[in-house]
């Protein structure tokens, strides 16, 4: 047992650290500004911020399979996504923003040599921009199996039909595939083996995007979130990823990865309010005393710093386990995880805006947009209560049949 | 001690429960997108409901000065405000929108004729709107003798020079007037005697709006949230109300029904909300079973009810007893509810954002529009840590005292 | 609406308060002496207290027919009941002592002329003491569809066979009669038929009391909570009570009003805890400042006095509801304050006891014993968790069918 | 980075869960009932195990130095830590048990050749026990310089006067050395320097017990908690500890592990209690379905898990920075897994007492009287909201430094 970083991960932590010190933190404002001119484009200053990193040999640092990115384990890679974490738009900066991670590596694990060329090449390279469909209006979409969009075999073909929102990514310009998850057979017994996940461009006819979602008011642009309608689409049957009744197995195995990289996202957003409230209450004065001589900022500060800690030290323990077991049997780890850093992460952003006042609420901070992000995630891949509850049985499972 | 509304109440909310239910929430999807078009006028719907709610006699309702309007106690008021509560635009419908209802209260206990002809009289006939300008960014606004925006005598005019942001309303090209807080004694050994109030024209020179503010990503148009630059801005010496040094001493008169208010909207949010996630669970199905049949579900939806219930009685005492003894006496039972009731309105809303999945923090539902007003009242008026600083204090001495 | 007590009520509770003053918390520390002298008998002190309470008519006050008691409402009962709860043991100085109370209540209501005679005159009297067995050890008795206990019609007789635990007031030698509750006939189809109740005389061969559990370390002497066995218990027939199959029926009755007085005594716990700890934070010094300065101890204060007046008045509420509409049209408000009494009675005196330091925990404050019985009582009538079930089905139901 | 224990962890921990499940578990209510035979002695029980667990070399497995025990890590230790806490009076059987452990560290590090053969001798061996005698009624002993005993010089002598309170360990027959911590410069400008400790056995004149503490009703046989009075009692000057003034400095290296100690012990119960649980709800059937079906039941199983595992890893990380970098540069991780282990412990065993029903609170099962331990671990070096205000300062310094 051992609490320290590896030296290789050390030293890439920080150059990752130096290259945001240097270059995305002194491009926050600007960074919006590009936004507000032009929203579902590609901000210049990503541009070249991309390509410096890339020269840097920052760039896709997530991706584990040597042959296709860094080829670095999630514990190796999760304290890199916790420092990117720190500014939310700063991961595809690297090549290493959702849902383009995940993507990448289901064509990387579970596509053709053809979709990998057509596909995964230019997203690798940060040409373009990908989608995942799978979230419906109409339907509790956490469980799976009630999924309704239709993906329907005609001759050489596949057609969809179906009704999806909460796309993310898909409003930007530059997002030029979709992976949809579907029903291929929806009548299959096996309630995991109804569903099918399918390579659609993002120019296909009858692919119709209705609008951008809103979270909490906020478009989250350059990626946004699409509520998108699918209207008798079609495509060749080989976008079709790793065969018909696949789907349920490819999204299972997206999710393990996902997970530790969202919440490490979180964790960095965590420690950033952390340290961003201990300089206002350093600075501050209220009725007389520095807010850092009141004892419940004092007590905010502590309780952020030890759930930030904890949550931290899951999450690598939840990498350790998923590198040296497997998925499945960090299945439980995982879902823990899920359950408590998007909930950390609203907690000590809420207490940092509590400090700032109605700054901290405002635009000039970022804290209202993570606490947004950090609460979209409690529902993102399932809302807690499912977690707890999978967790829960399974627990009581196991510790039931010790007696 | 009697826990029913009394007749007179009863029969008013019953007529406001009708208006709501005719005219009210069958426009809010309308409403949106009125203000979509134009953000910072008035919206069509608007300037008809009104004119159909002063018809009725559903206005000016909470103002107790018979004189000007309804007449009614701060308890028979409380029910009236909650159920405006549940549609975060439709108080202004019935005129009882803050800031106007304290700068009317302002005006109509402490301003001059004159003063009264040229600005109560308007606002009372819903023609114009207007902002009260007291938060700085530059220091720690909940604590009034922090405010450094200066009011200068020089001849027969006040000069004002001073920097303020989220000034709510003044975004709106109605809002003619605003009551600026500032100091014409700085130096005064009474720190309580150095602020002043004076009236602003909006369209006085010197009178500069730099940019809308915004609350988690929402602009809260039609209202808005200004930051505002009053550079060299004169006005008449007459535009001062009640005098030099009494500032302080305004303030605080308008805060007791100001929080009543809030507290009773945020009540009529949350309650809505309860309602609105018992709904939602009684017709989703999650992993083959309605969501109201969850344990989970069904605890987030008691507690809901039980937490709702207990801020509504808290408040409606507060009500009385200020009713009764004034806002001196009902000191601490104010700032019980200004502690609570925010708080508890997160809460809620934020169950009930959980149980609408995606949807719930999206342009679709009002929930997370209301979580974020019910998040800025922990920390209008002063954050709940202020308030519970001084009711600690006060508590402690008045017990410490018994023994 | 009126949050005044009557003039009837605060005379009383003035009264009451009197006694307390100057018989009560006088005599704390001396009844613990006397209790461990003898914890089973009935300590001197409380025979003479009793004598003058009765005498200053201060007796059977919860009684709310005036032909056996006082004659007061729930409401007006309620702050007499929050008055004795400041000390654990001072309610039966009053006669008002569970489970005495529920049991007069049975019985003056469901009660025989002859078994009024025999149990309830001296239960009156204040020359006997009661108890009802209704848990079981083996089963989840929060559904009294599980009960187990068996009650067999035998010629003039019934006999009674089953096993019972924390059957309180039953180890005190001044217990003369036990209400039971059992099946006599299990295995009728309408589940809350299956129950009926009896009067079974505690002397009577066969009820073997095996031993006192504790609570959380103490043995609650002098009533103590006794683990029993029924072990072929012989009564007459004429010991039922209302009739066979009628016991859910009476176990429902004595619900509601037994409720209400828990939750009271329990708000009267936590005003004194909330009183102790301001006192406590006035006296003592710690890192130079007052405690009482600190800012953590001046929001545990404050949030104490928020959450105990916010109960206080859910508690008041639906005991007016109680009496102007009846258990059943108040059943929600009942299961509300039974949720929300306990678990706020449990925080406010938990944060006493971390303001007292060791000594918070020690027998020389009432603090832990307290919170004992506090904590009791999220279990005691069904857990939190039963209430929250149905006040969220009930919710879930009622607002599901407004839309 | 790695969250396995190592092989020779791994291997001690198997031979101590063998001993437990063989000896240890199987014991428990038979020592219970020596227990209440002779509460201030050692139960037969006690001592066979001791022999047994000596024989096997599972003995001294606390103490760092090879010389005189195990020679473990902090971070060797800890989880042998968490498995002796899963029985409350367990860690005695490897001589593993507060105070003693503390005592004898101090004694191996500062104690005289002298000191050590007479008192850490025997204490090695399990022959005698000791305590450590801080706290005092009258003061804020958080703060130790408001520590008011006495130690004066009288020629070769110190004579000792002072009042202390919840001394553990004091109760116990066996219990034949006291480490005092008192003032023998009480003037000295340096508040840190006005402390000295001393050894006083506790025959000595003057050493008056003067009755056991309790805490919640347990009198934590056959440690106890004594009150003492220390009336001109006199030693030789040779059992002063390293030297006057040094008094503070020897309590802050006891500190560290001991804290790390206590709060392994924490997680065990903590642990214990979740599988209790979990085993209660797969066995119980509440209306209609086994309890660990119910989405509340499964919830409270879910959060209890999470935060077990997230303040175990908390507390092995700074185990392992202590081990590293010392005490002092670990301090704010010691000081974290302070606040984080005591409350989550309480919160995990609160639920498996609701769970288990009445029957959790009473003697049948170890949850309130674990319970009771940890509540009192928020108390004990120190309430929780000393250890948030020095490390919400610290943080406060170290981040607001930073910009």
């Amino acid at each position: 047992m051992d609490f320290e970083y590896s030296p290789k991960v050390q030293q890439l932590l920080n150059r990752l650290k130096k290259f945001m010190g240097e270059h995305i933190y002194p491009a926050e404002e600007a960074f919006h500004e590009q936004l507000r001119a032009d929203p579902w484009g590609e901000p210049p200053l990503l541009s070249e911020l991309k390509a410096r990193a890339r020269e840097q040999g920052l760039w896709n640092l997530f991706m584990p399979d040597p042959q296709f990115g860094a080829g670095l384990s999630n514990l190796e890679y999760a304290p890199l996504a916790e420092e990117m974490g720190k500014v939310v738009w700063s991961s595809e900066v690297f090549n290493c923003s959702a849902p383009d991670t995940g993507n990448m590596e289901v064509l990387a694990r579970y596509g053709s040599p053809q979709q990998q060329k057509q596909w995964l090449a230019p997203l690798l390279a940060g040409e373009i921009r990908s989608a995942f469909a799978m979230t419906e209006p109409k339907v509790a979409s956490s469980d799976a199996t009630n999924i309704e969009t239709s993906i329907v075999r005609d001759g050489d073909d596949y057609v969809i039909n179906g009704h999806k929102f909460y796309i993310s990514g898909l409003m930007n310009r530059r997002c030029r595939i979709l992976i949809v998850m579907g029903k291929t057979d929806p009548t299959n017994p096996d309630r995991h083996r109804q569903q099918s996940q399918i390579l659609v461009p993002t120019d296909t006819p009858g692919v119709e995007i209705i609008r951008p979602m809103t979270v909490f008011g906020y478009d989250d642009a350059p990626e946004g979130h699409a509520e998108v309608i699918f209207d008798n689409v079609r495509v060749p049957a080989a976008n079709l990823i790793l065969g018909e009744g696949r789907g349920f197995e490819i999204a299972q195995g997206r999710l393990g990865p996902g997970r530790i990289h969202h919440c490490m996202r979180l964790i960095g957003q965590a420690q950033r309010a952390l340290e961003m409230m201990a300089r206002r209450a350093e600075q501050r004065v209220v009725f007389g005393r520095r807010m850092s001589a009141q004892g419940s900022v004092r007590e905010d500060i502590a309780k952020s710093a030890c759930e930030i800690e904890q949550a931290r030290l899951l999450t690598l323990k939840a990498a350790d386990q998923m590198d040296k077991y497997g998925n499945k049997a960090a299945r439980d780890l995982i879902a823990m995880i899920k359950i408590v850093a998007p909930q950390m992460a609203c907690r000590v952003i809420d207490r940092a805006i509590q400090i700032h006042g109605a700054a901290g609420l405002s635009q000039d901070y970022n804290l209202a947009q993570h606490y947004a992000y950090a609460r979209t995630v409690r529902l993102a891949d399932g809302p807690d209560q499912v977690h707890m509850m999978q967790l829960g049985r399974n627990l009581a499972a196991r510790y039931g049949a010790q007696d």
